[in-house]
């Protein structure tokens, strides 16, 4: 294998062996031979699975999510909630997550990796959003943005990750329309 | 001790255990020296560190919340937001839920149980809060419940949970004024 192509199979390694046994449980010995890679070949690139994990985190954050751009709070909404329900259905994803948030709560690098991602993805965006909403005259000029966060970011996020349920059809836009008005009351 | 001590103290040796380690690095052995009882006081009355913990979520969504009765939807979610709000606030409940709610992920048997926790506990009682409101005419009848539940639960669990962010003076009010606007327009 190529130098990179050793890189990108561990990467993709560690993904799938965090979503199948957990970051307390993750080994640097099952990264490799998922990867089919020396021991070594992980520990010339990283020193620790923290740090291969930190590193995964931020190589996701700097990724980023587009920003919708449909002239309306709800179509903005719309568009973003299309994108994370995507992304959160995705098994890697949804086994990932909620393991390194569990991981963050004891364990202050983690939790900084996690929150600096969380600031650089969902928040910028969800931000823009509200930022363009403020502007257009749809929501007053001065809330609390960090109740708007949460406001815009929550309910899918319960639905997808805590309760684990099918999202029925119409739900997006219905979810879409409901956050809307909350944001207008603000 | 008295038997029901000991199991009064493995209990709770268990959840301190839970929040310091996690589930998948916690061992009868640590609860059993943590509650300073012997291992077989802890296999006499539970087989598995899994049976443990589904005991531990059933008894607590047994316990259930109290019913708000405010004769508003802003004052019941109001009353829901303080009672929840106290108990995620608490450093063992934020670091436990998150690492069940991981592990929930690829064991089915703890995610039957937390699921049933959610249904008996928090969804309960959101439910019956939505409930009022319709026989009240402030929210639609035959709105879907299951969308209203995100909506009620989501924003909290977030910032809680996910952000780990302090809750401002004024928060819990605006998020149940904001969340009950969502609701009217569904």
């Amino acid at each position: 294998m190529l130098r990179e192509d050793v890189t990108e199979a561990i990467r993709s390694a560690v993904f799938e062996e965090l979503a199948a046994v957990g970051y307390a449980r993750m080994s640097i010995e099952g990264i490799a031979r998922r990867a089919g890679v020396g021991k070594t070949a992980v520990y010339r690139r990283w020193r620790s699975k923290l740090h291969l994990v930190l590193d995964l985190v931020s190589a996701i954050a700097v990724q980023g999510l587009p920003m919708p751009d449909s002239g309306s709070l709800e179509g903005d909404l719309r568009l973003l909630y299309e994108v994370t329900s995507r992304a959160l259905r995705h098994p890697v994803a949804s086994q990932v997550i909620p393991d390194l948030q569990a991981e963050a709560a004891r364990n202050p690098e983690i939790a900084e990796a996690m929150q600096k991602a969380l600031r650089e993805g969902q928040h910028g965006v969800a931000n823009g959003i509200v930022r363009a909403a403020v502007a257009r005259g749809e929501v007053r000029d001065g809330v609390d943005e960090d109740l708007a966060l949460d406001l815009v970011s929550g309910p899918l996020y319960w639905r997808s990750v805590v309760v684990r349920a099918e999202l029925p059809k119409g739900y997006l836009g219905s979810l879409a329309a409901a956050t809307a008005a909350a944001l207008r009351a603000l």
